[in-house]
């Protein structure tokens, strides 16, 4: 049996380096490869994924993955052992189920609707992608339809990013969530909004990424296993579990948005570094789905990088870099600023409070259109009325409504967008835990240090890659299910206090630093 | 049979995907990848190369050529078709008369002899790999022996490289050049030495980079197609004929060692990026050899690039950019410093004259070695001896001797140097036939111009990639084969003056100018 586990490892891996080949392919495509290099490299990504494709598909593994059945059924659930042949039986049977031919024709059509996107929305023209979007959503729905047996249409293509979340629960939680959000945002704007000039002067690129590595370096964000390039959108990247890279952007006219986005990365990034070396080239080898990614992004930028503790140990530097823009700037002010909560268009340039509102919206419409209850030709006008229910103002065009978001036009519709909350809600949950067992975290924090916490996430969830799923994670460490409260406890006590809202007790995070 | 070809080509293509995405790893591996990264690259490489190999040895690509064989003898031998699937041929069973499991060995082998060369040359420790060295010879010859028929035991080997050019004909040919470079050297070595002490101020990094830069951009190399990057050796590397970047490094107390690689580097990617694009991705897309290659880079760099005309424009400009460190330089003493001669020990730091006796010692070398006329054990002191008879000075010591270059210590022993050499005698040869049909190509490099002589150059050799060999390639140029007379012309005239030797006739290149 250690033999068949052997050689299902050593396929395993072989597809690993193929996918981490095209991993740099798409890296190199976003940072340095001359203009002359797209039509090749297109060529090469859609080679090596074809490759790695054919060989996760082809039937020895599905016999191997058979013959060790008995094997995986004599271990304990959470051996190393037993968990490689779950979780690869589960993306094997997902990969099985969908016909080759349904896979190219499903590729062909979004990069063809990717192209029409990139035009359509800056010309505002929403009639242009409607076709492609509405074939999108036909093919989304036969996705949908190779996984039999499921409880809403959407369930299947959830499990792509999230796996054995069901749609029935997301939308009950994002319910609850939006019952107690959107009255808070009316609280929070109905004050006088903060001034955020501070943050709108000139800060020159070297000193702002400078600053963002300082900080991502005592995070614990290891630079010999990694490395921070220029591209238009951050992202992170895999190449191995020891070699994690992240991006950011620049702008030298609004100080926060590469620092935050440097953070954000660099907690999906640390979450890769910290995967036990066992697993590497495994699917174990990898965060578990993206809703426990970005809880880990998202604690590290928000939790963490937003908070008054972070700040009390990092302002006097940052002070000490920017001494024309800052030094006359009081923290209570730069603090407001970077918490600064308002009606906004933008999902991406959402603040804290309002974010979850975007994304909810774009889970609540995925649902609808899938079940056939929301017609693409009606999408531009629901997403006009949802914005003014929720968020209180009304896109002026659908450039900046519909159209935003590349994810419905480069790729499916249905479970793109619900990892994105459900992170903000787990990272609350998990820091919740992780004060339990060590109540120092805020103080360590507010000297500049990271190692309790750091320390706390890899064991508690780095380690783990894809052993357990999101709700196993969960439970594991909350004892219970996923839950909003811990959540919105962290807002109304820190936004209560900001803008000086009924619930005023501090939170632990930003406890006697102000 | 246009469905035949294009099924071959389509594997081909496929193969070429697989290999580009090596090509950037090791890119990656050179450039920006951290430190953490090198056990996983690894791996990745030797995955990406088995894959690639696997697939260009399927029997299936056997049986296409077995059938094309038809079609391509009622084409004619310079169609594209019939040289596409003659060179793929040639390739395709070459890599099928080696074993897997000697290709394995192979890499093992010579893979942990580099580790051990690497401790090795710095301790100046030759006897720790004089076994493994023993071991690379014998599977050199057991790699030979693969290819039963040769006419001498290096021939397979040179083929690898510098396909269809034999043993005998490269000992004769340079015998004849050291026979005339000795005494040159000689000549040159009893002249008082050229000053190049304005060389060795300081030169920043950013300045050094922008000026050389600016040289390969007005020769042609195309930056919309390329890059250039800094590593610590430099080279040239290609993932399409639209993406073909160069690397270099800079000294920043000796000026022109990283102008020189620079425009070399230069013009091995101008050879490669001016391919015809209907052999993307096929054994024709890529320069047929070695020795082709070589004449092109050291065309650039030496012929254009160290010529009076060529800084007849660029030295003012040079001026500008450095006038501390040049202003007060005259041309004259500049150009005498970049042409320094001196009997050095290392070939890679060689001037034009001497650079040659560096690389034949080695080719006979390789051939005594591999015909069982030279022990390992020997090779030290037959290195001493023949650096004491060719150019006139013993290294002091191993490192600088035997150990100095990686070739041996990272390959096979046989076919490795020859083309260095072959690519100075051809670029000679080329460039006198470029001024045959364009005599006005001196005055246009005076003037900064290069479109002629890259034209020239694009429609001879560039366009053509791999199909025409080496021979026909020459044969087609100058109507004869091989021959050290253009180049020994070209040295004399240039060094005769330079150094105020008999003969004195001005060269083509160097007319008028001072």
């Amino acid at each position: 049996m250690e033999t068949k586990l052997q050689e299902l490892k050593n396929r395993l891996i072989e597809i690993n380096d193929l996918e981490s080949a095209a991993a740099l392919l798409h890296w190199d495509q976003s940072t340095y490869m001359p203009p002359g290099g797209a039509e090749a490299r297109a060529r090469q990504l859609a080679t090596l994924g074809r490759i790695a494709h054919e060989k996760f598909v082809d039937p020895a593994i599905g016999k191997l993955l058979d013959e060790l059945r008995p094997y995986e059924e004599s271990l304990p659930y959470e051996s190393d052992e037993a968990s490689l042949i779950r979780v690869t039986r589960r993306e094997y049977e997902r990969a099985v189920n969908v016909p080759p031919s349904f896979v190219a024709r499903f590729y062909e059509h979004t990069a063809r609707t990717y192209e029409v996107w990139a035009r359509a929305r800056p010309a505002n023209d929403f009639p242009a992608v409607r076709p492609y979007l509405e074939k999108t959503l036909d093919l989304s729905r036969e996705l949908a339809e190779f996984f039999p047996g499921y409880e809403h249409i959407a369930d299947p293509l959830i499990d792509y990013s999230d796996y054995g979340m069901k749609a029935s629960f997301i939308r009950e939680l994002f319910a609850e969530l939006r019952q107690r959000l959107v009255p808070l945002v009316q609280a929070i704007t109905a004050q006088p909004p903060a001034d955020d000039s501070c943050l709108r002067q000139h800060f020159p690129e070297a000193q702002q990424l400078a600053f963002g590595r300082e900080v991502i370096a005592r995070f614990g964000y290891d630079f010999n296993r990694g490395r921070e390039d220029k591209t238009h959108h951050p992202f992170t990247t895999k190449f191995s579990i020891d070699d994690v890279r992240i991006t950011t952007r620049v702008k030298e006219h609004l100080f926060g948005d590469a620092l935050f986005s440097t953070m954000h990365e660099a907690g999906h990034a640390m979450y890769e570094q910290n995967i036990r070396k066992e697993f590497e080239g495994t699917p174990l080898g990898g965060g578990t789905s993206s809703g426990v990614h970005e809880s880990q992004s998202r604690l590290w930028e928000n939790i963490v990088g937003r908070s008054w503790g972070f700040w009390s140990f990092f302002y006097p530097r940052l002070q000490e870099v920017f001494p024309q823009q800052l030094g006359a700037v009081e923290m209570d002010t730069f603090y407001r600023a970077i918490n600064k909560v308002e009606r906004s268009l933008i999902r991406t340039d959402a603040d804290e409070v309002t974010y979850n509102l975007h994304v909810m919206l774009r889970f609540d419409f995925e649902s609808q259109m899938l079940e056939g209850n929301l017609a693409i030709g009606d999408l531009p006008e629901a997403w006009h009325e949802r914005f003014r229910t929720d968020i209180g103002i009304v896109p002026p065009d659908d450039r900046d409504g519909v159209l935003q978001d590349v994810h419905w036009y480069a790729g499916r519709i249905g479970g793109s967008f619900q990892g994105y909350t459900l992170g903000n809600i787990m990272n609350a949950q998990f820091y919740a835990a992780a004060l339990r067992d060590h109540p120092q975290i805020p103080e360590e924090i507010a000297r500049g240090e990271f190692g309790t916490l750091f320390g706390w996430l890899k064991e508690h969830i780095w380690q783990h890659g894809s052993k357990f799923t999101t709700s196993e994670l969960v439970e594991r460490i909350t004892g219970g299910p996923i839950s909003i409260e811990p959540y919105m406890d962290y807002l109304r006590r820190k936004y209560g206090k900001l803008y000086a809202l009924p619930v005023n007790d501090a939170h632990p995070a930003d406890s006697g630093h102000r």
